[in-house]
């Protein structure tokens, strides 16, 4: 029986599951809504490392021993790991994981890396290539502002449609094994482009994209959005949000009951000063590990459409005068009793 | 039947066929020994585009509909696209195939690229998560020297051990449909350091990592070197290579015979002053497309191991003292009457 559905879709005849997951973060993320539920809350930003990029690898490092040390294995017992982050090159990933000795799939999507990560890594178990595999990302607040914005020091104003890159990092054990979490299908993102050019507004250049893929989600599924329990985009924040919302209205679905947003979940934007959200490929990974999928596990929500979203930017990209097109990934994460 | 093959590899029970290729270069690339081989060779190497970065994605998308109008395909009969480049962010992939609006898997593997996204390719059609998909990745002279090392126009001195970064782009169409190429397996690498730590030496940096590919390729699919018609490397010049032939040599297997490597094939060495030869995520694939997919088409050569070998570095990394870990991809292509 064909596993592909619809144009861009996967359903698995044979769902993989996640065995564990795992998820760090920095001392502004444990002191939002979810700091009480991630296994590992760091108060110092650098994490004993010298540089930026370097604590963003000690980020990936944990996460990938918490999740590992979770689901009971050895390193030698991970076939393979996809991951990736924000950085050029991928160098938090490189230098992260390099000491695990996993055969290594590096990808890169923007912020919308760790749908795509666990997209790669579902097949790769449910095509028979492995039956234990990783999925990890990342991303650092200090790391990325260096990388997309201005140095640190120079106290740049924000608009208010700005966000806040999460300082975070979550991993996910995936595989055959049997757990009340299982992954039933994926849909694939296309790049969507609507000529946004503000980088401080990422919101606005990925939310099209996730309505794309939420809309092509529910034509390859034939599903529509009160089947699911939780709708959960990656990092629109609140001025995204409001994008997709009146986005998929025009295409005849209403989401706003089960939509939610791990950028808007992860910080009080009140007392917090984050804007317009939390974003990063760290954003939804660990939001994800932390906050939805025990919720899963314990069948308090039963069907969850993770989406992470992506903008496609570097700073050459941008100050060449390109757009900021965007991408988004479509997991879905079902009970299993 | 599994098809997971000792520790790291993949022996695909169904083998999917490389249906068609496309390469396009530039200049210098057209001058070389490979020069009328390649489908397209551009006299301009900013292939009428205002950017570097832009003429990368420029060489992408041809690449793409040379390879796509090759196998008698429209962009709607690809399932997905696997695709990567060396630049910060992907953008030379985000621009090049945005227009085709095919699902993608955005990858990273530095100059490995070719290898990996070939892997995962082949990956999802032998699982049954598509019939056709494409693989392809990009390199350019300018926008890598601009990325990693000097402005063009400071003409710095180049030491005997560094390669020239190719300009050029393969794209590869892969799917059930018979051809007489097929891929019958791939080994997945992990990272090796080394303790490079000389940025203009990456050969030297990438040499331990095809080695431990290649060493763990033979045990996984219990084969000797002489199984093989040719071992391809990506990109490790002459410096490369000879470390590389030395290191296996230590571990028992002289592949000193059947060895070759796409950065010595691309370039002539004495006439057109490219050192220790060429390199990129463009190398690989061009050279693949171009030179060796043509002599395995026709029986010439019957089985390839092709491993396309990337430097995990970027300058951040790099000027924060971190060394130059490496990493290869292996795929098998193999002739069918």
């Amino acid at each position: 029986m064909s596993q592909m559905i619809g144009k861009q879709s996967i359903s698995f005849t044979e769902p993989p599951y996640i065995l564990a997951s795992g998820s760090v973060v920095g001392k502004k993320e444990g002191e939002g809504p979810l700091g009480k539920c991630f296994d590992m809350v760091c108060d110092d930003d650098k994490f004993g490392s010298e540089s930026w990029e370097d604590a963003e690898s000690t980020l990936q490092k944990e996460a990938v021993a918490l999740a590992m040390g979770k689901a009971g294995l050895k390193q030698e017992e991970i076939r393979y790991i996809f991951a990736g982050d924000l950085l050029g090159q991928t160098i938090a990933t490189s230098f992260g994981i390099m000491n695990y000795k996993i055969p290594l799939f590096g990808v890169y999507g923007a912020c919308s890396t760790a749908g795509e990560s666990i997209s790669l890594a579902a097949m790769s178990v449910a095509g028979g290539f492995a039956d234990t595999v990783m999925a990890v990302t990342s991303s650092h607040f200090a790391s990325a502002e260096k990388q997309f914005r201005f140095p640190l020091e120079y106290g740049n104003q924000r608009p208010a449609s700005a966000t806040w890159t999460v300082t975070g990092s979550g991993a996910f054990v995936i595989g055959t094994k049997k757990t009340h979490t299982k992954i039933t299908g994926i849909t694939t993102g296309k790049i969507v482009d609507y000529g946004i050019r503000d980088s401080m507004n990422m919101g606005a250049a990925m939310a099209p994209a996730a309505c794309d893929l939420i809309a092509a989600h529910f034509e390859d599924f034939q599903t529509k959005p009160k089947d699911y329990d939780k709708i959960v985009t990656g990092d629109l924040g609140y001025v995204g949000k409001k994008i997709l919302l009146d986005l998929l209205k025009e295409k005849g679905f209403d989401i706003s009951e089960m939509h939610t947003d791990c950028g808007i979940e992860i910080f009080d934007k009140d007392s917090q000063g984050t804007d317009s959200g939390g974003s990063g490929c760290g954003c939804s990974a660990v939001t994800l590990s932390a906050h939805f999928l025990p919720h899963i596990e314990k069948g308090v929500l039963k069907r969850v459409l993770f989406v992470p979203t992506g903008a496609l930017l570097s700073t050459v990209s941008f100050n060449e005068g390109q757009n900021v097109p965007g991408i988004a990934h479509g997991v879905v994460i079902e009970y299993e009793e």
